[in-house]
This record gives C-alpha cells, structure tokens and sequence, in this order.
C-alpha cells in the first residue's frame, strides 16, 4: 500500500488539478485504444497535453497510472514481489491470503470483479490486462525467483488466482464462495508454493 | 464424445427439423432468461409449443439441451466425472489433459472462448455458467469422490482449470500460452489431484 494509491480521496495537491484529471482520462483514453505494452507516459502526456515529466511527478511509474487510471486501490505489482521474495516458507499461503483478504474489502472487490469481467469479457480489453500482467506483474514475480522456468511458474501461480477470484467473486460456485480465507488459505496455498518451487 | 453431441452436422433426421429448431431457440431465451437451475425441460417445451416428451426424445436431459443450445461440441459433464471415477492413479494428468486436447481443437476453442467470454463478462450470463457447472459437472464430480468436502474439492479443481483456460486461452499470457499440453499436463496434473485427494 502506498499513499499514492487513492490520491482522489486524499484530497487533491494544491493546484494542478486540472493537469491531473486531464492525465487520468488521457490514460485511460491511451490504455484502452493502444494497450498497455504500446502505452507510454511520453505518449500519454503528449494526448493529456502536458509534459512527460509532469506525469511522472504525479503518478510515478507507467504501472502506478494503469492503476490510477483503472481506479483500483490494489498494488498486487507493489506488493506480490515483496511477498515472493520474502522467507521462503508459505510464500504460497501468504500470497493467497494477500489477494483474499484485498477483495473481501468491499471496494476493492467491487472494482475488482469490473475489471476482470472487463477485461475477459472484450476481445479489446483482454490485452489490456494481459500487458499489465506480463509486465508488472509475472515479469516481477519471476525475477525474483531463483529457479529454472521462472516465469512459466509465476504464470501458473496466475493462473489460480485468476481461476480463485473468478470461482468466488464472479460465478460465486457455493463451496468456493462460501469458504473462508483461512480455509481457502490451508487449500490453495501449497498449489502456488508448489507452481514457485518444486 | 455422443453421436448426439454435435447433431446439426451430422444430417437432420427426417421430419421435425422444425420443432428441433423451435427448441433450441426457445432454449436460448429460456436459459438465458432464467438462467440454468430455473429452467427446466417443460418451461422450454412450453415456450416452444411443443410436448415435454418431444425435448426429451430428440435432446435427451437438461444438459444434453443446454450442450446443444450453446453449440459447444464438448460434453464435460459427460465425459469429466468418468475420468473421475477412473483409476485413482494420475487422475488429475488425465483430467488436465483431456480439457487442454478438447481445447487444443479450433472449433472447440473458438465456442469455448467465446463461452467464457460471456459468461464472465456479463452479470446477466454468470449465474447461467455457474448453474451449469455446479450442477451438471461439480456435482457430478462430487458424487464420484469418497473423500470428506468433495463439493469444495470439485470446485477448487474448476478454480485451477477455469484459470488455465482463462490464462492460455483467453488472456494467452505467453509462457502458458506457449507451453505444449503435455508440459502443462505435467505441472497443473498434480493440482488436480491434490485437491481432489489429499
């Protein structure tokens, strides 16, 4: 978590504002018609009509405006990594207990289960994801990892999760909806440890 | 694999192609509108102007109607809890392995994806996959387990290989979407098996 995840609740900066909110809708405008791989911050300023230099100061990173941009107060590419790189016993529980207990938030499951129904649901918008994925996220977890097929392993560990918020969140199958975090925890845990390590 | 699962390739029978496409239309509407659990044989023969007993002789259950309705020449409910039920040795490579070959095949692929894409994409659609699945393959799957929590069981497992297809299929994150079925047989297999087994 950072504070420049919800900065809109936040109260704005003093100024700029305007700068700001013309940002935002250049980037989500960018994202959406050239994805996220062909995305730029120069190419993002350039349609906001501001410099570069202003979206850096603002937003930070590429990956911290597809988040602004998307409006979800989750960094998975912040905070994933640090999880995996962390002692390597249960690095499989704590990453699922991460992803569970950030949607059992109510806004973020709200703004979750938008994105994904977004994102799978149009042939546009699939790359979308799948860029920010690769990218900032697989691409991350994978360097961190110090074993052979790192990034088909980090792949894999997607795989469930995406198959873990889709079964809870989105179809909402009974016995996956209705069970806890700890329960989901204990069961899926060892499927992502095993994907990052054996 | 049915000979009756892919019927309007394999000649019509003679007579009463019109009654057949009058259910499968009324079909479409009625799963759609009710969605899975409500919908049932004589609610569809009604909206059809037709007799009960004609649904049943030229589609056989439920399923086999829902199968036919939304023209995917694929019957896991059919063939998955067979698997299942099967030698418990490497039950999760075989299960694995049959949804990637089935998958691996374009036209199954293409209604596949396009299956999932709607389903999760909509709101409205959702709870029509959810029916389907817990019902006719959760349940099914459940029955064939003599282990404690087959429901969850079952349903972690459609966690793992929705994300699989999901992630090869749909998103086609490279390194799951560049791995050989075989490959991925060997890695997700044993998943499988864990959570229907340990």
């Amino acid at each position: 978590m950072t504070d420049q995840r919800a900065p809109r609740k936040r109260g704005r900066p003093r100024g700029g504002s305007d700068s700001r909110e013309r940002i935002i809708a250049a980037a989500v405008d960018e994202f959406g018609e050239s994805g996220y791989d062909a995305s730029t911050i120069r190419s993002i300023a350039t349609r906001a009509g501001v410099d570069s230099a202003l979206v850096h100061h603002y937003f930070g990173t590429k990956a911290d405006l597809f988040a602004e941009a998307i409006g979800i107060p989750l960094r998975p590419d912040v905070d994933v990594p640090g999880i995996v790189a962390g002692p390597r016993d249960e690095v499989g529980q704590r990453l699922v207990r991460y992803i569970l207990d950030a949607f059992e938030q109510p806004e973020i499951r709200r703004r979750g289960v938008m994105l994904i129904r977004t994102a799978i649901g149009s042939r546009l918008t699939s790359p979308l994801l799948a860029g920010f994925l690769s990218r900032e996220l697989i691409g991350k977890i994978a360097r961190t990892l110090e074993v052979p097929d790192a990034e088909l392993r980090a792949t894999l560990v997607a795989s469930q999760v995406a198959g873990l918020l889709i079964t809870r969140y989105v179809l909402r199958l009974a016995p996956i909806a209705a069970a806890s975090v700890d329960e989901l925890t204990a069961r899926v845990g060892p499927t992502v440890q095993r994907y990052l390590f054996d």
